[in-house]
């Protein structure tokens, strides 16, 4: 671990920096936490939902007739929303339920509500719909193309553009010039609990909706604009989530709008719980990426110049595409330094399930493609790859792709270093059996925290320091199960001097806190904690902690003073800017960096490949709590290698053709040995105690990596993740590798 | 209605002081409202109590073997209390359950939970306690001077004093000098719903109570207490309430706390619900007052003297008996000018019911006996009623009893000659039939607003405005039927342009607002509405709403800046003080004032007496709804004739022998004609919009009235409420008034 100067300051924490226990821990353990499913009221009635036929086609009738078994007490179409049925975050074109035209399997026709689970899925299956099919697009290079049009709109849903110098100057300066395309795929989240919802309809004529979900704001805007409900009329409260990764924005409000529907017109609470087949079929995925690599370098390795084009698919509806592809063209060269950059990437509509966000956010596809390529172009330059990162890494002082000056520390280099060390700590041994080869390969990246210039950010925190020193936190981002609950809690310890056993977080209610933005672009430690330190440091101000620093003795002053010890804290993140037209700007007020390096074998007859080590140097800015930053890394490592080898949600003209964990394989403990997470920390200005970002990078380098060593493996460049068995059997057989 | 200076501010506003339906009128008219007792959790068991077989008695053995019966999942004494048994506001020696010494029948002994809530009393019922019975006290006259002693510290609960100039010199100034005693009654808060907890234990080991209370930040310090829990463990949430009236406060954290034991016990929700038997024996009682008062006066009616003892009944437990008889001393003399006064007001522990708040809260009894006191030296003095009370009335600029000066406008004389104009509209007109008698009647009386120097009066409110001009609103005073949603709601409306339709007020819940201080005293409206005031002020102040008026832009700017639109507003009363030496201070930083004349009938062969019209002039400051200010006077005019006529709940060595309604009588239509409410507006600074209170003084009035029409009516005086025939009759007789 590199402490560096922030060693002094971290001696004087007594909470902040410690790896405490979970404050959450022992209800999970326990089985005692409360998810969405497990909530039950009583009337309570389930819900199922009668989906699309065919991906793409006209419905000419819908006939509940036959549905209306004893037992169903709402069927809902269309035309019963009461408000309006189409929403989306900036193209309000996704509906809740469809009466017209469906664009993928998962679109909903009909919801029913049924006194069992049983029947209403029974009355669901009953539900007759008769389409005309329609011509469907599934490749989002066709849809480029096409005259065929999914959206009135067209098929185009963003072109991001960046433009810096001039690429063919670069080209022409350069001694090598490489061209490579690279493939990634649908990939899902694969949380434990499949979306859920249960909407309870309340005496004034509103609802409440208990889900799973990443920002309850955005399902409580959704549930209100399809329930034609003023916001203030929707309460969503969000309890334990079983796993979000991304992937529970629009899939969550869409089946808790679904609930609500038909809460408020039976009357009565409903649960709605989809199948996991239901979540393959219906929620959204990672985006698959084509892209196209251009780069021209010096001999010596220094790059001159990239031209990129990517050409990502975007489903059937927008989802959050806009703003992933936006993250892919801030961040497409990796973390070097080219002079001439010009980067278009594309997201068109095609019929196959939406994409969105996922874990990396539009990052996982580029590291792979660019990490990919700096090997080869190291190959191609014959300099190690190492060398050739070193080269070009981002500078303290230096300028992105985007005419950003990196003003805090870029520890790209103490990163590779870290990684290096560790994982050539032993020489690399080949398995004596001759079937099986080794290799070692690392990637770099760097990633913009937060929201950056997609839009405000800014978090509220309410920290209520009750009377007996216990005190109750709420924050408006969303434990996800990403650890906000401690973190926070050890920042109201810290602030405060209260023990952990007296704090008390409450899950995300709509209701009593203000809107603080959604639990994804790992910005809640960043945001939250910096939110969650303003509201302290406000009650320190008003405890005078400062002149009495006895807390029991300086509340029960302050409340004897008439004074209040609620305190609501807000946090705007700093100042960004973004000029749409070039891709210059300040994109994220900071970065953070990291490389991972892994060590693998791969069966040479089979084309399977194992993960025998993998080592994670993290810049994290300062480690709040270094057992939660090495639980994200672990996961994070894991999901990386399930993204770089075995994870494809595959589709086939629209249809999922393997919905389901027997066909879908994340991996487990035989596919994946030993990780080693390494910590650095630079504390950074921006974050509370100088924290920065650690859930994402995580699961953003693991497949270049895989994919660099598998080549050192066995001398086949994989190009289309993930790396199963036949796509590196086929690229040794391309290479004539030994087989 | 007198508007004064006030109609031409009233005309600028939009909402306030406007008649708008009650914002959570329609939910109550349709049965959605959600009492206590409606909720309904999975797997819930049921609560029953063991109590007390002698108001007194050495507990010897307790035996729950029979108990045991199927279906029965716990049954707890007090040694498996977690926490600390004992609790209470001043003096904690009242215990959730008891196993030593019962001090009255309403203790508890053992609580039981089990499937069913019959099973669950039958339970109860089975368990046999053996008992060494001890001698009672069931008079607090006679605890004064017993050597036995209830509790170790002594009977007295407390003795105030207030000491003004020199009574001896007062009295031998007065021309006049009149001793009078009076005796009030216990009477029972008969509330619709009675006491009624439902406690559910969360994943994390704390405990959520969902109960019908006035102030659910006590009940949490009870419940944390007795369950040894920090206070952020313990969240409290008050739904609806069916009526409180000062009641709900120590019978409401009982209750609370012993499905809290339970449910923490069995790990499963936990529902207690009293029946009203158990209600009417277990709940605290307005105190019953002996009075004592002796008056001096100069034949022209000027009042030189009072030296007045009061000895209430203050029964098992302290409560707010403290409190009670602290508004006692501060108000007895009525309001009227006294340059000598000499008051003592003690509180004595008797083995009776306990008693505590009472909508009122130790006015009534005072009131009673003033204002029958001075019809009485008006007799004596052979001047009017009106005239003796015009000229001793406190003026603005005048000092009260306590010797603070009146700063705010005094509307005493206004209040007197609008009931009287109204009164006296037609003569008074007798019954044909002899056996009727009318009679007219009033009183005064003024009211210090709010806790005064009882304790720190401070109040919070949330205004949380959200993105579509909808607003969230909540705060640290609980709705407790009186309207505050609405005037609240009002409010907001008002300072940010929101139609009333667009606002939700969430019920209050400790875990998400501060704690404001207990629903009693009249404070709500007055320190509520400055907090919700002060909370929109800062979000008008950011919207920056004098620049840019139209809502909707102003909150898509100020969001887009990254600012919040979430405020805590927060409101500490106006300083008062007090010397508990002398009694002398600025007891309330405000006073109200009010006058209510009544015409009754008394039938005088059987002494029944009714009301055939009252009146009811209330200066508010600003009628922030004058329909709900209305409704406020019907029903305390109406609580009044109950307190002056039938409500008496009698109580014979310590057993209730009238515990329900067939028994315990309040009025009803047939025994109260018309209600002509009047309001006064004189707004005062120190309430919003010049807002100050109606809740109690409007039950405070009509049982000195009645008692001064009777006396016009039949020439007798009662000086013990209630008025019953019996009492009226006895003296008629002594009286020697037609029969």
């Amino acid at each position: 671990m590199d402490s560096k100067g922030n060693s002094e300051k971290k001696k004087d924490l007594t909470c902040v920096g410690k790896s405490v226990r979970r404050v959450d821990g022992w209800p999970k353990v326990l089985g005692k936490a409360k998810y969405t499913a497990d909530h039950s009221f009583e009337g309570m009635l389930f819900a199922a939902v009668k989906r699309a036929d065919f991906p793409h086609a006209r419905i000419k009738s819908i006939d509940v007739e036959g549905a209306q078994l004893p037992g169903v007490e709402a069927i809902m179409l269309e035309e019963d929303i009461p408000g309006n049925p189409r929403f989306g975050a900036l193209n309000p074109h996704q509906p809740v339920i469809i009466s017209d035209i469906v664009r993928y399997l998962g679109d909903g026709i009909a919801l029913v509500a049924a006194k069992s689970e049983k029947i209403a899925r029974e009355a669901a299956k009953r539900i007759v719909v008769s389409y005309e099919e329609l011509p469907g697009l599934f490749d989002p290079r066709e849809a480029r193309k096409s005259e065929l049009s999914i959206h009135p709109e067209g098929n185009e849903i963003v072109h991001h553009v960046l433009r810096k110098g001039e690429v063919s100057e670069g080209f022409a300066a350069a001694d090598v010039v490489l061209e490579r395309d690279y493939q990634t795929q649908f990939q899902e989240h694969a949380y434990l609990e499949p979306e859920a919802a249960v909407a309870v309809p309340q005496p004034d004529g509103g609802i409440t909706v208990y889900g799973s979900m990443q920002h309850p704001f955005s399902t409580r805007r959704v549930v209100a604009r399809v329930l034609g409900l003023p916001l203030a009329k929707v309460r969503v409260i969000q309890g334990e989530l079983g796993g979000g990764f991304g992937g529970k924005d629009e899939s969550s409000s869409i089946v808790c709008a679904r609930a609500a529907l038909l809460a408020l017109k039976t009357g009565k609470p409903v649960k709605l719980v989809n199948t996991r087949e239901e979540s393959f079929v219906e929620s959204y995925k990672r985006h698959p990426y084509y892209l196209h690599y251009k780069v021209g370098a010096k001999k010596d390795g220094t790059l001159t110049a990239m031209e990129i084009e990517i050409v990502a698919d975007g489903g059937a509806y927008a989802s959050m595409s806009t703003f992933v592809t936006w993250r892919s063209v801030v961040q497409a060269t990796g973390p070097y330094t080219v002079p001439n950059v010009k980067t278009d990437v594309y997201a068109y509509h095609t019929n196959n399930t939406y994409t969105g966000a996922f874990r990396g956010f539009g990052s996982p596809q580029i590291v792979y493609a660019s990490e990919s390529l700096m090997d080869e172009l190291a190959a191609e330059l014959k300099i190690s790859p190492a060398e050739i990162r070193k080269k070009n890494f981002y500078q303290q002082g230096g300028e992105t792709a985007t005419g950003q000056t990196l003003k805090h520390v870029v520890s790209l280099e103490p990163a590779l270093d870290a990684v290096l060390a560790e994982l050539n700590k032993k020489p690399l041994e080949q398995n004596a059996n001759p079937v099986f080869s080794r290799g070692r390969g690392f990637a770099c990246s760097y990633r913009g925290v937060a929201l950056g210039a997609e839009g405000v950010d800014a978090t509220g925190a309410v920290v209520n320091l009750l009377e007996d020193g216990s005190a109750i936190v709420s924050t408006g981002v969303a434990e996800n199960g990403q650890g906000l609950r401690t973190v926070f809690s050890q920042i109201v310890s810290e602030e405060l001097g209260i023990p952990l056993e007296k704090i008390v977080f409450l899950d995300c209610d709509t209701s009593s806190i203000a809107d603080g933005g959604p639990s994804v672009a790992s910005r809640c430690t960043i945001m939250g904690g910096n939110a969650v330190r303003h509201a302290c440091l406000q009650l320190k101000e008003r405890l005078n902690l400062s002149e009495q620093p006895d807390l029991q003795k300086a509340i029960k002053a302050t409340l004897n003073a008439g004074k209040s010890l609620y305190a609501f804290g807000w946090h705007n993140a700093p100042k960004v800017s973004w000029d749409e037209h070039t891709g210059q700007g300040d994109a994220y007020f900071t970065y953070v960096y990291a490389c991972q390096g892994v060590e693998v074998e791969v069966n040479n007859q089979t084309g399977e490949t194992k993960v025998l080590r993998a080592v994670a140097a993290h810049d994290v800015g300062m480690a709040l709590n270094p057992q939660q930053v090495e639980l994200q890394i672990y996961g994070g490592v894991t999901m990386g290698a399930g993204y770089g080898l075995t994870e494809e949600v595959i589709l086939e003209k629209g249809v999922t053709k393997n919905p389901n964990f027997n066909g879908y394989h994340i991996p487990d403990s035989r596919m994946i040995g030993e990780i080693v997470p390494i910590i650095i920390e630079n504390p950074d200005a921006a974050g509370p105690f100088g924290a920065k970002t650690i859930g994402e990078p995580t699961c953003e380098l693991l497949a270049p990596a895989i994919a660099n060593a598998i080549l050192q493996a066995t001398g086949a460049r994989v190009r289309t993740i993930p790396a199963t068995p036949a796509r590196v059997l086929h690229a040794m057989q391309k290479e004539g590798a030994p087989a």
